[in-house]
């Protein structure tokens, strides 16, 4: 089952990717209210349970995907 | 409204990323099939028409997210 981790900066950190986006955006006239940048990564774990395979790869993603001092993550099931 | 940009490596470009976690969560008796590592971008763009904030955020995109030739990217809708 694949499961989908969605890591983006915390609110309180200074996102310069992020900023960087915005700044190119409104240049070329397509400006937004904000961009935010993370890393996306998707993990094919051998689970058929989809409880199982959240936590599998909640697991994962604290053990080593992300940084919990400037990084949020948040998990969907991708099929 | 808040559209969230994924952005993978194509299948058939060598993800050195995904085979380095695949690698060090095989060294930490936590295997999986597979892991994919890409980019996770999300874009507070002025649109309340959700037809059309998908069609600004994929206009962005394609304009500077991500590489047609290395990458594919997926939008969702997020709030």
């Amino acid at each position: 089952m694949k499961i989908g981790v969605k890591i983006l900066p915390r609110n309180e950190v200074l996102d310069t990717q992020g900023r960087a986006v915005e700044g190119t955006l409104k240049a070329h006239g397509r400006a937004v209210n904000q961009a935010r940048v993370g890393k996306y990564v998707q993990l094919d774990v051998a689970e058929t349970d989809q409880a199982k395979a959240l936590a599998k790869a909640k697991e994962i993603a604290e053990f080593v995907l992300y940084n919990p001092l400037i990084e949020t993550f948040e998990l969907e099931v991708v099929g």
